[in-house]
């Protein structure tokens, strides 16, 4: 059995205090890909990943530029008997919104009680800079790497990866590989060590209801005209029925329904409900659909939920109008085999057909991403079941997860790589909410298991880091 | 027939300009009641109404103070044989959200094809202003007035006027009067003139439906918990049925049913729908119940609408959470008998009934008005549709107004006077809403028809004007 190398140890020891301050620097960008004010800072951040790559040794490191936000990309080639593995995470970061629920302000990261505070602690430019300190401490201690990596980190995962697709198909020649490991994933309740085997895919929708050009005066106008908000509220409740099932036409035709054993294997995870629901801090938990357990419900079964809504009068006070629009953003989290493309068509159909008389209804695309599921015998995630317990001294989890990584399937897709996800976050990271945090003790642990994988991968020929073979 | 004093239509002449001056003057100061951080604004806007009142010869002018925005008092009491008539118009405005739909500043006022354009031109400084400009008229070409008057203007109209009742109780001894005019209704559709005969009443609240104290990650907790702005839409859409009818139990049991009578009159007011659909700019005009003309459902039947709506994001592109909250400004209009305290109590139990499962659900009441109706045999209701005659060359029409003077029925029950509303905007002033205005016609020629009124009620005694009796 492979352990971490003493010399990466004692690097990863003496540097801590480094490694932190580089943490909160690459924090303190605001990168954001959602908002196009954002965008120079988006650049910055590519900068700044890009330099970092150089500085520790990796090379052809560059801002390739999209029509979108840049992907930064940086390679260690000089392995020629070992695998090759594309790393990919991601320095983009979510809005802050609601601001007014942050402690402290999100992009003045600092630590406390053990977590780095910060928007993008977690999610996923803590994750970016573990393997960047990972490889830095392998390229300090030995002056190579144990294996070839290309990393491709994207700026556009929180805006659905509207570019890195293409990117992706143009250099393809250049991006050969034996496997992806996506580090965008988290632990499992209790912050058990996890390695995540399938994802959500999404579509995501913006429903615009208009009546008159402007706000009318509820007195004059109540009563002879249909109110846009009123209007929103019935359309999104015709969305779902009662019970939460999903009731657009032909919503659940292509949900693979699970097998007895992926059941089985669900309800045999440590999982308190009283406890999760606890931390999640709602009156009670609610199953989306009946017949399946909540965690079969979050994980591989399909959702619809409003993200947002907005409409009239919000201030404080009464202000008696009707309003002239109201919008909402709705989202479906979608299992293999949905195809969110096709699904939006008859989402859109749907709202269409359901909206009341008296306004103007109309249904963005605002993007979609397909589901994965991803194979647990493959060589390189069991190594990283391995070095996941060699470094944090127990047998991981196989999660399936909610959330999405829109690009994650793209990778078996477009380059025809098998993908793992290994993932380091504590489940109560607060990603995409206020006050998001990173276990430091998962971050530091994790960049040791990164160390580890890479050298128990580099005993590997290529074949075997594809087909399976000799493990140590 | 008692025309308009040759004198005072010179003065008018005369004195355009200046008097344009002047209501912008007023205009620019941004009264909006609503909003704390006016307060200033408030108090400088009912500072510049008192020192106008003492500059053109009222008398006792007073800016009198109350836990919430001052009322403006004023005077005239030199007339001992004439009647007494309090006026009543209000100097505070609603909000200007949404402001990107403003094509000009909203208190930076200014006049554009014959109308006045800026937040409260109609809505309700302008015709106030009317009132001060038709005293100026008379007391500076005789320096007296033929009646006796007493101003009541007040600062908290447009938010339920929470402060007036009790002033008006605790001032009751110096408020003596024959009759109220109140002039914050308007012309009907087609700028005919009117004078209004009934107000409906009203109920706001604010429906806060709450679930996770934070925003959760949508492919995270998207089928464990309910989202609250699902919730919220469904509380909505459970509050009326699909024919728009109001469901919350006990709604309508005290609305008394319009007579024949009444229902005959109203289908006898020169209404043209499709030019009122193309004004109001709408694709199609919803009655908001079956069984009732558009005209009956927008001013003698009650309605509910969302006012306004928000929770969650809201912001350009897309953000993957379940909203921490989600809330609704939700306000019926109430017609007699109906009474918003006891209403609000259904209103809040039915809403707690329909709440789904797993969010917490509250209910606020931001306040009631009584609905109103008057007496169009009251002799000052005969002399205003006199006097708007023998002004604008045609007899007006008696309408029955959507909208609410929360002080209005109090005028009733509180001083146990007579109340005529005589109001001048034009139908499509957009009260309310972004780019107000009020036709300058109606401006002008309002000053004469209250300069005229005056000079009829100065003919009677006030029992006459109580009564009935001689008529010029």
């Amino acid at each position: 059995m492979i352990t971490v190398d003493a010399g990466v140890e004692a690097y990863l020891d003496t540097t801590r205090d480094q490694r932190l301050e580089s943490y909160l620097e690459l924090l303190r960008i605001p990168s954001i890909s959602a908002l196009s004010e954002q965008a120079p800072d988006m650049h910055r951040a590519a900068r700044w990943i890009a330099d970092e790559m150089t500085r520790i040794g990796l090379e052809h490191a560059e801002v390739a530029l999209t029509a979108g936000h840049p992907i930064v990309y940086g390679d260690y080639l000089h392995a020629p008997d070992a695998p090759t593995i594309l790393v990919y995470c991601h320095y983009d970061v979510q809005p802050v919104d609601p601001i007014e629920l942050w402690e402290t302000a999100p992009f003045d990261p600092f630590v406390k009680d053990g977590r780095m505070v910060g928007r993008g602690s977690a999610d996923d430019k803590g994750q970016l800079h573990m393997h960047l300190k990972a490889a830095e401490a392998m390229l300090a201690t030995r002056g190579t790497l144990p294996l070839n990596l290309r990393y491709v980190f994207e700026g556009e995962e929180e805006s659905t990866s509207a570019h890195l697709p293409g990117w992706l198909t143009d250099n393809r020649d250049r991006l050969g590989a034996d496997a992806v490991v996506i580090s965008d994933t988290g632990f499992f309740e209790g912050n058990i060590p996890a390695i995540t085997t399938s994802l959500r895919g999404m579509l995501y929708t913006q429903i615009d209801v208009t009546g008159a050009p402007i706000d009318l005066h509820s007195g004059s106008f109540g009563g002879a005209v249909q109110n846009p908000a009123n209007a929103l509220a019935r359309i999104i409740t015709e969305l779902k029925a009662n019970d939460g099932t999903v009731r657009v036409p032909g919503f659940y035709d292509d949900v693979i329904p699970p097998t007895r054993q992926e059941r089985f294997e669900i309800s045999c995870l440590p999982f308190d409900e009283a406890a999760y629901q606890e931390i999640v801090g709602v009156p009670a938990l609610v199953p989306g659909e009946p017949g399946f357990t909540l965690l079969e419900c979050s994980a591989i079964r399909p959702t619809l939920d409003v993200n947002g809504i907005w409409g009239g009068f919000t201030g404080e006070g009464s202000k008696t109008i009707i309003p002239a629009h109201a919008h909402a953003k709705v989202s479906c989290r979608l299992v293999p085999d949905q195809d969110g493309e096709k699904l939006f068509i008859a989402f859109r159909d749907y709202v269409l057909s359901v909206a009341p008389k008296g306004v103007t209804v109309e249904v963005q695309n605002l993007g979609t991403a397909k589901p994965l599921r991803t194979d647990i015998n493959n060589p390189v995630s069991k190594a990283a079941a391995r070095a996941l317990k060699a470094t944090f001294g127990q047998d991981p989890v196989f999660i399936r997860s909610g959330g999405s990584i829109p690009v994650a399937p793209m990778f078996e897709t477009l380059l025809g790589l098998p993908v793992v996800m290994l993932g380091f976050t504590n489940p109560d990271d607060n990603a995409h909410a206020p006050n998001e945090t990173m276990v430091l003790l998962n971050y530091e642990t994790g960049i040791r298991t990164i160390t580890r994988l890479w050298d128990d991968l580099g005993t590997m020929s290529p074949l075997e880091a594809r087909m399976g073979g000799t493990t140590a």
